[in-house]
């Protein structure tokens, strides 16, 4: 584990926020994978900064440059590095919080963890900016689970910010044809969109933050996809989604509502539609046992309010344990929460793809070529 | 990962409901461990059924039997193996699973996932009966962990059953001092608890089930445990839990409401208290960029109904592909909440022993040796 | 790793010589593997001292009890686990052995390594005894092997016992069709054989013990298996023969005599026969860049001669710091050479079901269901 | 594993030959390593072609360029990763050996382990160039080993070329203060020296390649590292030494030669010397159980020649499928044994990492900080 994840696939991110580049390799990668480097492209710019209003004054390219693991436009089956080089940086910004660390942000928690010798500028290792790897991570696993015939790849999708929440409680069928119109903010009700932008503009303004809830659905994987128990597909999942920073709560399904029901109500009757066995209602999201079902898998994830705003706060001042008053300059994103999403299904899809070759290897499964 | 977790301490699950025997493998233990057989005792009696009302009842006793890696009371460092004979069984009654395959439970999934060779019989490796040897590994995790200092180990309360809420809501202090009247049951609002019981029986006597929240906190481990990104505490806890079978949600502090907050009422404003750093409020559950501050880590965790229930409900019969209604006999819990308490206490002490570990071999800390 | 190997399979071996039993876990297996228990039998006798006149006076019966992961004499595809039970033990035996270590064993080491917590009766952990288990394992994965379609398993031969040489040098056909006329002793020379089997004898008279060197070959393992670096074929039975106690050496192909040749000896050239692209010579052991070329997979393992010997020898007595004489009680082989062989055919087999599933996984090779 | 090896400190190598860069990730590092800019310069220098009369026309400077986990001249305990550009590539020289295989190089098991999809440019991902990295990751662990009070690093030394075998045999003394005129020759006898390069010389004359064994010391590694079973210190040598390149053979202490000898012999007597315990002879090569016994660890590697000739050779047309001459094109080295010293000290000292993580990780050892 560590910066490293995976037993088929094995993906190890590196970088910091300030530092010279980021990057990630994947290692095992079956060879033959085609890379669409527009869709790649399209995933990093989802993730990026760049003419984006409601996103940090950090404006970062993050053009992948591939070293290795990719001749002729296809994965070699060896070990594909991707970096991407830092630019924009503006490492002086930081220097006061050595001293002052921010609260709800890993200043404090990161010396501990390193004994002081962190790369503490922009965040260090702890900057959401090592998501942009994962982006491109997640860019190739798609590619994967589309080259081995998964039909619909896993889609986020906005479900509250700031605690505005979209009323849309749209059907498995609605859910099956999720689409959006931004992908970039991609909410289903169009009201409640225009919303959620203004209250990240108003947040802007007050140098403060928000925080939301995504959920991220993948409408209908193969069956018996997991495990029971440590490699369950909740677990595979959960330890992904919790890598990513600011989450806060993670829940399948109906998730902490399945808690209040009965039984009899919790449980997803079967019947047959269309020659396929499908279940009526769909609180377990699509798992059971820690094994995809068939039907939509579908979770839903919390996202807290980014730690770095402008607006005056308390903090400890750690050579004069003083309680101070800390105004962070650095450039920070009111509300990460549309940028997360394409992460959210990057780490879906990657998840899936660890599940996917744990069935090939077990012959259980085969795929579309 | 399979059913081996961890990579300073492996963990090797192993077993079926109605199989010769349970239990687990403990690799890579450090040597010197004392076993106090009285605690595994008394943790493994937390988790069973014997003797207790709100449980089903097939009563095992779950005798644990040492094979190797304990020799004059501690631990020598190599592998402990230990098992758990299953001697209540009546596997009889799961034969019409085969056709009619429980809503809510994994018998389809489980079919669709070993190609139909899995152990059925009351529902094999999936049942929560593989849970006890996890007990068993936590009650070793604890030891270890107070051999090495920790003064706190994680401690579960109920927070919910069946939609009837513990209205406590103790401040950190009060979390640091949680003591229960009955560990079995561990709810800090005594006529709250009684609601709890008679819901339970209630159910049960509907022939039906019940789910609930239950709540996990760690009131002080030290500072600087955990890592960014793959290791964060949040994603090892998050991995082990979502093991558990019936877990559907898990949120870290105050979770899914920290998604409705400001920045600026969501951080948690650091000051000096006894000459210790801590935070004012707690609202990131002690965890910081997937570290460990110093401050109680609490987390919650959604448990959904039991799925297997007496009462009738609507199934496909695979043969005639007809809707059928099933009537499930068996033995079951009408609610799991109280039983898994010890489950969760179990899986978060080996994810502090997992990071207590990874700490010692970087030098970041020593133990109490 | 620890005492758990493997990546697409995961073998996780318990026990001490003197405790109440041994095992081992197999987990990841695949499904429906059918389990030939007369093959298991057949090669746990191989193994076993049971009516071998060349082995240890201890004759443990080595039954194998499976706790879970089999049904309807199949693999189910959760984990596998089997025990035996020692039965045969006399431990005031290795009383002595605290204070006066024995030379060329792990004695001290052990005690070094475990803090003084090691179970020493009998050699603990440390025993040959552990790889029954180990041949266990081997013979599902010599299942495992022959339900994906290779046609010729690994077969292990003795080159030399006590410096007496088989004087044999099959070609690439004879190797191929390697057969012996006793698999518990198994040479190609029938002289040869009887010389070594005197030596054996004599050596037990004396009180002393033997070595030898034991070849391993598989016949025509499918072209393509294996990777560069780290998980080359090399790398994966080195890692697993290294693992098996007493071994000193491995060479692959020619092995140390390549090291004198020129590149135009060494290399072998490529040609066609019956279709089949073939090597003229076999100098490489059938490993290219790590990977099989489907050329026999030839490799030559040393073993030492068994450090527990009833002659008197010299040691420190860790007491009085003195050097002292040592005579060692217990029973030991007098060469543990034959009962190797299969110990080595076991953990090549499992070497080619983890490069094996790493192929299917990778989607480059199908199996023959 | 794939191309990550370790399980306290992870190393994730890649890069092809002639891509645009090859490199490693070092992840789980500890923080706070000093990194000795002038020992890794040293270190690569040792490894290169340049101003190495005896290697590769092909003369790349190896600059190792630091991207991350590296802050004010320390490791920060996030992920290391550092990169190495191709600049001295000549493509076009390797087009032929897509269809004209090279006997005893990874050409046709590499096409068939890749499906096809493999760089084929320089021999890619098995191209020796990637050992450079490991050359980068051994100078960090030979840093953290000396400041973890670590007296002696392994050293190696040229014990054969061509045949031309070195005829000193150390004492144990010797052995523990080896030291050499030449680090980028290490031979102990100089006359030898000097034949060797005059073999290398004429070898290269005659487009042909020489091979040759080298021998690993660490004079005195701390007793009690290591496991028994499957992270034996000969186990984790074993897998990174098989991971080399062009290696066919290892052996630990006398060696192949043990097994000839009777236990009598073979075992080496302990004996106090300087208050210290060792042994009388290191027949086992320092390690017993697969532990350090603190006596030397020695081991020789067996190094085929350079598969790549100029001299003319009969390979198989895979279009003719006729059978023709093969000249090569390309710069190859007439014997890389000399360069490949410093690769196996590096694996060596990342082992020594590795064990002595798992003895910190244990409680079993403190560090000397």
């Amino acid at each position: 584990m560590g910066s490293t994840w995976g037993n088929h696939i094995q993906i190890t991110l590196f970088g910091e926020s300030h530092g010279p580049g980021i990057g990630v390799v994947l290692d095992k990668l079956p060879p033959g994978i085609s890379l669409d480097m527009d869709l790649i492209e399209k995933e990093m710019y989802r993730r990026s900064a760049v003419n984006n209003p409601y996103a940090t004054p950090r404006k970062e390219k993050d053009v992948v440059e591939i070293l290795s693991g990719v001749f002729n436009g296809a994965t070699t089956g060896t070990p594909l590095a991707a970096i991407i080089k830092n630019e924009n940086t503006r490492s002086k910004d930081y220097a006061q919080l050595l001293v002052q660390p921010r609260p709800g942000h890993a200043d404090l928690t990161g010396a501990a963890r390193y004994s002081g010798f962190q790369d503490h500028r922009g965040g260090g290792h702890f900057s959401g900016r090592i998501t942009a790897p994962l982006v491109f991570a997640g860019a190739v696993a798609k590619m994967y689970l589309k080259s081995q015939g998964f039909e619909h790849l896993p889609v986020a999708r906005i479900l509250a910010i700031g605690g505005i929440e979209d009323p849309c409680e749209p059907t498995v069928s609605e859910l099956e044809n999720l689409s959006f119109r931004d992908e970039r903010f991609p909410v289903l009700h169009s009201a409640t969109e225009e919303k959620m932008k203004g209250a990240i503009l108003r947040a802007a303004e007050d140098e403060d933050s928000l925080g939301g809830v995504v959920q991220v659905v993948t409408a209908s994987p193969p069956p018996g996809l997991g495990d029971p128990f440590f490699d369950s597909v909740e677990s595979r999942i959960a330890h992904l989604v919790f890598s990513v920073p600011a989450v806060k709560g993670l829940s399948f399904g109906a998730g902490f509502k399945l808690s209040a029901m009965r039984g009899s109500q919790a449980n997803d009757p079967y019947r047959i539609q269309n020659g396929k066995i499908v279940t009526e209602t769909n609180h377990n999201g699509g798992l059971l046992g820690g094994i995809s079902s068939g039907m939509p898998v579908v979770f839903q994830v919390a996202i807290k309010p980014t730690a770095s705003i402008g607006k005056a706060q308390k903090t400890l001042n750690l050579s004069s344990k003083q309680v101070e008053t800390l105004k962070i300059k650095g450039r920070h994103d009111p509300c990460i929460v549309p940028r997360v999403c394409v992460v959210l299904e990057a780490v879906t899809a990657i998840a899936w793809m660890e599940c996917w070759m744990e069935a090939l290897k077990n012959g259980c499964i085969e795929s579309a070529d």
